[in-house]
């Protein structure tokens, strides 16, 4: 089969690859039915995460099961199905209390790599999700972003306590953030603050549910919110950036009593504990438990209440998945889809 | 009157200031009851935090009303009451979701000093809580720990939602982690952890309702916690010491998705960002808004269910201040009150 691999920062290649095959009992094979590029594979394409040799890409993934091991019981070839980056048992203590992405036998998908024709995903009973019937292929996008971007977004948005009455200010206007505020409107809050400065993006923002806009960053970004709410500072916030900056952007535009939600990878990033205990927030975010919320995401997108693929802005064949990481890369696509 | 003034790390005296009158119309005077010494007192006297010249010193207090500014309606003179670290107004949004420590108009009762005889209470009326009637002496102590070491110790374990089928992680033995194994007892944690390796402080941690005792520390510390909860870590974890190891102590042995309290004062603490992100964990602390605890921990304590007042084992005149101040520091006490 092809697959993305990448060799050293900015260097990703499709090359012809072994078909996984099943090596665990609890093992399923998917023929992938789109594949796409995440914002974190950015960063070892930007030199920020090392590489330890030459590295299969992609972790996020759905397809169509061609084949099941000896003790998968709930999914079935021939299912469409939807699973995340964190492969996970979905029984132990930690799945069931909804932190799947912490799952005590849980397994990195990005390791096994999904920018490819075919994957092999381990527990998939607890792992995979199928739909009903097979989705029409204008549904795709909208399935696929749920395995991560769509479901990362949402767990921010929840971890920020997003809801009724509530004003929410989203940092960053990548995928995950926009779909976090996607996800904000959906659980009701009453004011949706896009911070972005990037006129696409700020459109998409709107479409998702963005009431306001505001293009500060930094001080200047935490001043802005604050003017906006009275001096206060919003109920809950969303980081999805991982940098320092955005980070304290995140931390000190949020009220006391209030809740930050983060999601962004946090690379070199320090919290001051005086900042910490001073702003007396809640704080909570980490790899997302994507996995919890898929049913309910995926209903919503069978039943066309939410339309997250309107965050694939470019649609290149897999074997152009160099040029999909540069567009990215370079900020002149928000997330790109590669057709298998 | 009589009150103590901090000179400089180490030099503690009790001198005669003037005493405090009315400043605002929503002020009051208290006469009071009993005085003590906050471990946060320690920050300065160990000369971590700088004083900006003789500093007044206390932030604990319970009095009999002297006198209450034109503005107070809800407090009259004569009534015992308790109040705060924070003075707050109580009717700002920040107040009303129960954050009073960071009410919009508060006043940091510590700049007033109440190791003293008599204290200005700055909005009476949103910070001060009165009993009933009049309580009889022996319940002062507890009433005294409310103020502060109780509240702060009763936030941190609502914080790390200890409660039933919870198990809770106490780190730090001093009369806040002290008081917060008592919250965690009465918010019906199944198991209570202290963390303690000094056996005066194990004995009042088992008293006020830990079942278990753990003195190993770091890594090791973070280690047994592991052990004693399947692998996974505790569900809540309360951190009352404000060190760099302290903090990651904490955060290291909850359990993702678990919730850590925290409210030691973290100076030259810095959280890693990646540990946070991997740790998936809840984290939440700072100023505790004790006055959101206050109407409760009164009734406990009025009715007897709770006798936090056990912290206090030296009680020295106000006059050897400076030997109570020595005391704490040498770990010799857990906790002084000074009769006023």
């Amino acid at each position: 089969m092809r697959g993305a691999v990448m060799y050293a920062p900015g260097d990703v290649r499709v090359e012809t690859l072994d078909d996984p095959r099943i090596e665990q009992p609890t093992d399923a094979i998917i023929r992938l039915s789109a594949a796409c590029v995440c914002g974190s594979d950015l960063w070892p394409y930007r030199g920020i995460e090392k590489l330890q040799g030459p590295t299969r890409m992609g972790h996020e993934y759905v397809g169509i099961v061609e084949e099941v091991g000896s003790a998968v019981t709930s999914i079935r070839k021939g299912q469409f199905v939807v699973g995340s980056f964190w492969a996970s048992d979905n029984t132990c203590d930690i799945c069931r209390a909804g932190y799947q992405s912490a799952c005590v036998h849980r397994v990195l998908m990005g390791t096994i790599g999904s920018q490819a024709e075919y994957l092999r995903v381990p527990l998939a009973d607890g792992t995979l999700v199928a739909t009903p019937e097979l989705p029409p292929a204008d549904l795709i996008p909208s399935y696929l972003a749920a395995s991560d971007v769509l479901g990362t977004g949402w767990f921010a948005a929840v971890a920020a306590e997003a809801g009724p009455g509530k004003t929410v200010a989203v940092v960053g206007d990548g995928a995950v953030g926009l779909l976090a505020v996607l996800a904000a409107k959906q659980l009701g809050a009453e004011r949706i603050i896009a911070m972005s400065r990037h006129e696409p993006r700020q459109k998409l923002a709107t479409e998702f549910g963005a009431t306001d806009i505001v293009t500060e960053r930094g001080d200047e970004g935490i001043a802005r919110i604050k003017d906006m709410t009275g001096g206060l500072g919003a109920h809950s916030v969303v980081e999805a950036v991982g940098t320092q900056e955005s980070m304290m952007q995140a931390v000190h535009s949020t009220r006391s009593g209030g809740h930050v939600g983060f999601v962004g990878v946090t690379h070199d990033v320090s919290l001051p504990g005086m900042d910490m205990f001073n702003a007396l927030v809640h704080l909570h975010g980490g790899p997302a438990p994507v996995r919890r919320f898929l049913p309910d995401l995926m209903r919503l997108i069978g039943d066309r209440t939410i339309d997250p693929g309107k965050v694939f802005d470019l649609t290149l064949p897999l074997d152009q998945a160099a040029e999909g990481y540069r567009a990215m890369d370079e900020r002149r696509a928000i997330k790109t889809l590669l057709q298998v």
